[in-house]
C-alpha cells in the first residue's frame, strides 16, 4: 500500500476542527451555540465590493495575471502609501489569500530542515505552512502577564542557529490581540540585520488597532529592505474572508522574483475575487470608523465582563479581534468539549477555541482559550455569562 | 543579506513567460500577434455559471468549507457518476484550481528528496509543484512518432527506486493531446500495485476527447483504490480558468484526510468561484456538443494545414486542445523569439510555446513547439500560414 509522506503525517489538525463534531451534535440536540471560536467577522462586506462582482460583464472567465493586474497593484501601493508604507506596485505579488502569501514566502526562503522563530501563542496555521515546507517552528513563549508583548530579544538570539531563516510575527496578533510597538519592531530589525534573517510580519489586521495607537509596519523600517516581508489579505479588512485575495510585499527584488515563480506555477489568483478586492479599495472611510467603533465597544464589554469572573485572567488586546483568557481549569480542550457536550443554560451554550493549538511548546496554554469578538454585544455578554455559569458547574 | 532557499532558486520559469516581453514589444510596434501559445480557451463560459455569480445575494463574503460544501461535492459525485466514475462525495476535496490539488497531493505523499516519474513532454508546472515540495521529477521520454503514447512499461520499471512515490500522467495530455487507452492505464495500475506507488492522473481535459473515443479514468480501475488519485478542475471544462476551482479525488481515506489538513491550513477555496462552479454543473449537454464540435474542426484544420508544411512533423491529438509540432529548426526557443522580434507578414506574426519547457531531460524537444488550438478556425489557418512563411525565411 502506498504511504503518506512524513510531512503529510505531521500536518496538524486545526485546533477548532476537533470540536466541530461536538458543536454539530449540540445543534442537533436543539441547543443554540454562541461562536466565540471563529475569526469570521459578522460585519457586512462593503457594498462597493459586492456590487462590482454583481455588475461584472465577464463572458469568458479567464486567468488573471499571476502577480495580479498592474492596475490593482498600483492601487494597492496607493492604499499602503495612505498607511505610511511607501512601496511600489512591483514590490507586490497578489496571492490567493494571506495563506498562499505565507506558503510561497516560506517556500522561497527555506529548505527542508530549516527553522523559523515565532513568538507563541501564534496563528495555528503557521504550523501547517511550516510542515508543508518541511521546516521547523522554533517557538518563544510570550506571557499573558504583559499582554503577550515581544519576549526579551535575548530569547530570540539564544535560539538562532545556522538553520534559522526568519522571524515571523503577527501584528496585531491573532490570537493575542497584541500590537507591537515601534521599539519592538526595531529590536527585531537589529536582530534580522545581525544574523541575515528575513523578518516576516503578518499585518492582515492593520486596520483593527484601538485606543488611538498607530500601527507600525515592518515596511516602515529603514535599512531592512532586503529582510522585511509583509503578508497581507483583504479577508479581515473588508470582511471578505471568502474572497481569498492577499499579497506578499517586499522591497527585496530577488525574493519577489522567486515568489512570482511560485505564483506563475499556480497560474492565477481568483478573478471574481480580484474584482471585489480592487473595488473594495474604494470603501468609504466611514465604513472603517463604524467597524472600529463597533470592535472597540465589543472588546471593552467582553474584557470587562470576563474580568468579573473569579479566577479568570484576561489580556488587554490593542488590536485585531481576539483575546486570550486564562481559566481556572487544568485542560481547556476538555472544558471546550464539555461546554458543547454536557453544558447548557436555557438552551444556550458557547464554543471557544482552546489555546493549546496556538502554542508549539507541548503543554503550553493548556488552561487558556482564545475568544474572537466577532459577535454583537448582547451575544458577547450572554456568552461570557454562559462561560461563568459553565466554569462554576465544571469546577464543581 | 538573507538568502533565497535552494528550492526557491530552483523554481523554474514558465516556458512561455520568457517570451512575453518580446510579444509585448511586437504589439508596441503595431503587430498583430496570433497566440498559439496559451491554454486560455476563447470559448464562452456557460451562462448559468456567470449568472449565478451576478445574481448572488451575499452580504458577508465568508469562508467556504475547507473541503468544499457538502452540496457541491455531492453534485460533483453525481457528475462523475455520469462519466462512469463511481465515487462518493467524501472522496473529494475541493481545491483552488487543479494547481492546488496537485500541490497538496504531492505534499501529502512525498518528502524532500523523493521522486515522481512523469512521461515527458509534460505540463511544465509539474516542475514547479515538484520543486516547491523539494522532490525530483524522473522523466521518461515519449515520442512524436507514436503520438506520445505511453512509453514501454519496462522504462518505468527501470527508473523505480526506493525514493519513487508516484507516477503522474495527464490524460488527455497537455502538451501532447494524447489520450491513454484502457490498456495503458492497466499497465500503470499493475506497476503501481507491484511497487506500492500512487498513480496520479490529471484529467482536467476529460470532456475534450474526439473521434468517438471514450475517456478512461484512473478512477474506473478496480483494485487500486488506495493508489489512484485524480486531479480535476473546472478551468477548461467550462472555460472558466479564472475561477480557480479544482479538486482531488481518491478512495484512499488516509490520503484524503491528509489533503484535508492542507486544505484546512489555507482555510477555504474562493467563495464566488464555488458559486460559479456549482452552477456550472447545470450546463446543458448541448454546450459540450457545440464546444467539442468546434475543437474537432479546429484540430482537423490545424493538423491538415501543418502537415502541408515541408519538414514539419505533427502528432495526431485525440484529446485536449494542444498538439506538438516538430520543426526543421535546431532551436525552437530561438525561432519562437525570432517570430516575435524579427518576423512579420502584412502586420501579423505568431506566438508559439517552445516545447523544451515541457521536457525535463536537458536538450529534449529542442526542435518542437506546442500549439494550442484555442483560436477560431480562420485565425488558425492564418497562423499556420505565418508559421510556413516564417520557417522559410528563418531557414534561409
Amino acid at each position: 500500500m502506498p504511504k503518506i509522506s512524513h510531512k503529510g503525517l505531521k500536518m496538524p489538525e486545526s485546533p477548532i476542527r476537533k470540536l466541530v463534531p461536538y458543536a454539530e451534535e449540540a445543534k442537533k440536540k436543539g441547543l443554540n451555540v454562541f461562536h466565540l471560536n471563529i475569526g469570521q467577522p459578522d460585519i457586512k462586506t462593503p457594498r462597493v465590493a459586492l456590487d462590482a462582482v454583481k455588475n461584472n460583464n465577464i463572458e469568458v472567465l479567464s486567468y488573471a495575471r499571476s502577480e495580479g493586474s498592474e492596475t490593482y497593484r498600483t492601487k494597492l501601493a496607493e492604499y499602503y502609501k495612505a498607511h505610511d508604507i511607501e512601496i511600489d506596485a512591483s514590490d507586490i505579488v497578489v496571492t490567493t489569500g494571506g495563506s498562499e502569501a505565507l506558503l510561497f514566502t516560506l517556500g522561497s526562503i527555506t529548505d527542508a530542515g530549516d527553522e523559523i522563530i515565532i513568538p507563541e501563542p501564534f496563528y495555528a496555521n503557521y504550523n501547517g505552512f511550516s510542515v508543508a515546507n518541511g521546516i521547523n517552528v522554533v517557538p518563544i513563549i510570550s506571557s499573558i502577564e504583559n499582554d503577550f508583548a515581544l519576549p526579551p530579544i535575548e530569547e530570540f538570539e539564544k535560539r538562532i542557529t545556522d538553520k534559522t531563516k526568519a522571524i515571523l510575527i503577527c501584528n496585531p496578533g491573532n490570537p493575542t490581540g497584541y500590537l507591537y510597538s515601534k521599539e519592538e519592531i526595531e529590536q527585531l530589525k537589529e536582530l534580522a540585520i545581525k544574523y541575515d534573517l528575513f523578518l516576516i510580519a503578518d499585518e492582515v489586521y492593520r486596520e483593527f488597532v484601538y485606543d488611538g495607537i498607530k500601527h507600525y509596519s515592518v515596511m516602515s523600517e529603514k535599512g531592512i529592505e532586503k529582510n522585511a516581508i509583509m503578508i497581507d489579505s483583504v479577508s479581515k479588512r473588508y470582511s471578505m474572508c471568502g474572497a481569498r485575495i492577499g499579497c506578499v510585499v517586499s522591497r527585496n527584488k530577488e525574493l519577489i522574483g522567486t515568489i512570482l515563480k511560485y505564483a506563475q506555477a499556480r497560474l492565477s489568483p481568483p478573478t471574481y475575487a480580484l474584482i471585489a478586492s480592487e473595488a473594495a479599495l474604494e470603501t468609504p472611510a466611514t465604513y472603517f470608523t463604524e467597524v472600529i467603533d463597533e470592535y472597540v465597544d465589543r472588546r471593552n464589554i467582553l474584557i470587562s465582563e470576563l474580568k468579573k469572573i473569579k479566577d479568570v485572567k484576561v489580556s488587554a488586546p490593542k488590536g485585531a479581534f481576539y483575546c486570550i483568557a486564562e481559566l481556572p481549569v487544568e485542560d481547556a480542550d476538555d472544558f471546550a468539549q464539555w461546554l458543547l457536550e454536557s453544558f447548557s443554560d436555557q438552551g444556550d451554550t458557547v464554543m471557544v477555541a482552546p489555546a493549546s493549538g496556538f502554542y508549539s511548546t507541548p503543554g503550553s496554554g493548556k488552561n487558556q482559550i482564545r475568544i474572537a469578538y466577532v459577535l454583537k454585544k448582547e451575544d458577547l455578554v450572554r456568552s461570557v455569562e454562559l462561560l461563568k455559569l459553565a466554569l462554576k458547574q465544571y469546577m464543581a
